[in-house]
């Protein structure tokens, strides 16, 4: 191994920053020469391609996004597009490649490495966590934290007026940020996509709020996968069945969950998980994630982080409910 | 002047709680009794009525919302609703009152004063900004602040995808808003109710935008209360005319602008406004808002804060359209 | 058992309100009568005793500090402090404890438990991560998410003006803080009491820093128990030996470190430890810590969690060395 | 005018990359050339001087610090050094300044001009808000922000252990950043240089709020000017008059101060300021800084912004004492 190049690809992250600076100067630390790819896939086939030295990634652990930006590529879809992309990584002798993004870019990882066999290691950079073969992945507990801050500031409006909150939050498969944001939140009621809540159990929470405090108000959170709907259709549907008897809102966090400078928390991960793919790759990994279970280091192959579910905890769903009397 | 009551009414902002420990602590420095109301005119009316003291009001200077809890109240528009309200302040002989709340609550302040003459103060409090006889009202620093932080992370992944961002602020009759977070998140086009921002003009903007430097995202702040109507919708009609070529998303804020601690500024305005309303009444004052104008107290009819607009800064807008090119 | 008594003591830490919060309605949920003990083992002894319910620990999982106050205890560590102690919560038929705290905490309710026998769970309340027995400590990821902060500002202006920082972080027995917070920050070089860092590496490394680029800042973060002494201590020695070549600045964070709103990730712990506390006493644990070890509860007993030291990782300041060349 | 120049010079504060953005863009807007200067006096000596495009200020809007960098000049206080500053200038056919700084740099600016007659307008750019000319400065909203944030993290472990703090905030010849922190953040007392608060009052402060509330933590804010000395000092003095009664800490908060993205209001102040100063040089201003006061723009000859003061609000300091009852 002696020229590697890293990528971005897909729904950006924060902390996809930290993780290419661990690769660049895990890289250079090691003796590799390092490139960075704009753009993702479509870098890749376009040629968007150059060489980062130690001062490239200066000053970036702490932004959110991603200097290599992002994209999802249609053309790399293509037997034609991959085959460029083969050759303009050829042409710069790269033989190693870091990719860092979440199902979608590891399966394009996953079919090129068959096609072409340039060793690969994956970063999970997604903040949905809903990737299997790492505890946590890198923007997930930044993204939390920014749901968990909108939620205390709706809180201090549901409060002064005894409302009862809706609260959209990203996780089109994935319960997660859901889950943790809303315990974080002391919310009431969590809707998540992993578990069905019948509407006419939230209707019945609700009212149970109402009776046993009639000054209180009261946060659901929704993930937006969530099998009833969205926040919005949700609450319209509850509206129609408690009538006037409560004052009902809807917020859609939305895009801003995306953004922000990461917790110390996804630097740490991401720069640990930068380090690991760069000396996974010298050590003879290929095709396979970098992952963090129980605290230390594994790598899963693509096949499995793509194919295989993680569940929610069980424990994590029954604390909402005991925490919410 | 013996004894006043205190109450917040309408939309809830940040500082309204610092205005309130202002009110109670200048009142028993000065010697007066003060009374809290809850629930606004509602809580006047059911009686619902509490003596404060200094430790009231520890610790809820750098809380969001209001300890005295904020509502609309439908029974205080007709005469017996006011009656009752009228007797249930005699019954405690409070001889003052200061109101922290925008249009509407003035409008009810206004209302009673003709009716029952008891003297009353108000304290603009609402994060729109839109009160005449005051510079800044109470929570608007607070709420631009956090739109702005929003803005912020919403660039972070708007950069990283070349993406076209609509995102909606509060304001549905003012655009003060959007203009200033717009020019401090960098917006390259800003639309507000003052103003009319023809689409065309838009779409030519964004690909102005697109022409000069393919890679840049597009940051566009929208006012809720724009003439072009709500964000998605206006997102829509540009998606039909411009097509694929660009990467078009929404995010409405919604209620986070609301809640939050509040800024130093907010702090700062809020104690000096409730502090004023109660030299006021001791003064003399009745049926005028408390405002800060050019950095003094100004005491305004509530009957011109009700009518009278205040126009945005036309230099403002000129400043969104040079600091964008 | 039927009732049970909560209280905080040593060092406050953010969450320990979560914890508190969770102990509360855990108990409740599971049909047993919460006590509150307010300052700790000194309310123990005073009879500072109230009985709580589910509204006690409404609105505080977002609040820092901890709403039962804390205190060190002198008396507590005489038989006859501890006999009075005994003797209150005798009165009022306690037959449980849920003490949230770190190593001083957990001495005093190992002593008081070998003389008295009331069933006692810990949960590790401590910004310092120190404690045996757990991955993490309640506070730990706040505070490393405050100095973090707290450094990127520091860098802000470190950067405009090409100086040298020496930034002190709490932990006087442990340098997790330090580390966390450092590479985080992207610290050149981290000083934890773990390890020995002889000054005349520091030196040398920063005037490698100097000799790669004229240009840069350089942060070294400290621990406040580093063997070197404090940051100013450090800081002079190394002016002393480097002269007028580098412009050498000293903050020490302090104890903005210990407050704030919890983060998600302490919120979500301390829930999950306050429940663990009140099943475990429930299921005949006593004596012990409740700590989270690979994401799993686990109950140590007081005297190891006191006795035993949890060493740092290698690899996290083998990272501080390679992500800053 | 056809080519304007930019610089920061002496303590970096947030809001000056806003501030050289609105000058960039506005004299691009305007049809002017325009170059930046780095490290101030220092590199218009050394002739680090380049020009700046549209995109040269892209996404800098909400950084702290300065992209220029800044830094104190020795050899600019010399006539041979102003020399070849001159020259530097001339050479690029440099027309107008603009300088953003304090009271050093517009010193600097004054002498320059006096001698060279190179037009030159400056905008306040320091956190201590103490230039006459304008009612705040660039970078003074910001920092308060920041001290208040730490003071309310400061008052959770406080109140947690009923401790007092005495909090030292920057300002060493002006107590605007203690006033303002101080009664955002509900201090019991605040001590700046501009009036003597003796010690002997401090005590006897202190001891009322014990003898009123056992249990309420008090919090002093000092100015780092203060004539009674430093933070640490004062406390010192304090506690050898008050004994063991008191649990007195300090808290430092240092460079923090300088640092971070700057709040909505430095934003628009620094963009208001940066486009007037651009503005001013076209229309023929000279050796002035270009202010704001009473929300206009305002031109005041360098030299008052360096010999006349700006006394503090005496109604300021009144009200710390009113709210702290």
């Amino acid at each position: 191994m002696k020229k590697i190049a890293v990528y971005t690809s897909g729904g950006d992250a924060p902390g996809m920053n930290a993780c290419i600076r661990a690769v660049v100067r895990g890289a250079i630390y090691h003796g590799l020469q390092v490139y960075g790819i704009r753009r993702g896939y479509n870098g890749m086939i376009s040629g968007d391609i150059f060489e980062m030295t130690s001062t490239s990634v200066s000053n970036i652990v702490q932004r959110g996004g991603t200097i290599l930006k992002s994209a999802r590529s249609k053309e790399f879809m293509t037997p034609e597009g991959r085959k460029k992309a083969y050759e303009n990584l050829m042409k710069l002798g790269i033989d190693g490649l870091v990719a860092i993004g979440g199902n979608g870019t590891f399966t394009g990882a996953e079919v090129f490495y068959n096609e072409y066999q340039i060793p690969t290691v994956g970063c999970p950079g997604t903040i949905d966590n809903d990737l299997y073969g790492t505890d946590y992945t890198i923007g997930f507990d930044s993204a939390v934290n920014t749901s968990l801050e909108a939620i205390d500031k709706i809180r201090d409006t549901a409060d002064s007026h005894d409302r009862v909150f809706f609260i959209e939050v990203m996780g089109r498969d994935s319960g997660y940020i859901a889950v943790q944001s809303g315990i974080g939140g002391g919310a009431e009621i969590v809707m998540v996509p992993e578990t069905h809540t019948p509407l006419k159990k939230v209707v019945s929470s609700l009212k149970d709020g109402l009776r046993r405090s009639k000054s209180s108000s009261i946060v659901v959170v929704v993930a937006e996968g969530d099998e009833e709907g969205h926040a919005t259709e949700i609450a319209e549907k509850i509206k129609s069945q408690v009538g006037d008897k409560l004052d009902i809102r809807v917020t859609t966090l939305g895009h801003v969950q995306r953004g922000g400078a990461p917790t110390a928390y996804d630097r740490i991960l991401a720069s640990r998980m930068g380090l690991a793919a760069v000396e996974g790759l010298m050590s003879g990994q290929k095709n396979v994630m970098a992952g963090v279970v129980n605290n230390e280091i594994v790598y899963t192959p693509f096949i499995d982080t793509i194919k295989k579910t993680k569940p929610i905890h069980d424990d994590l769903l029954r604390m909402v409910h005991i925490l919410s009397i």
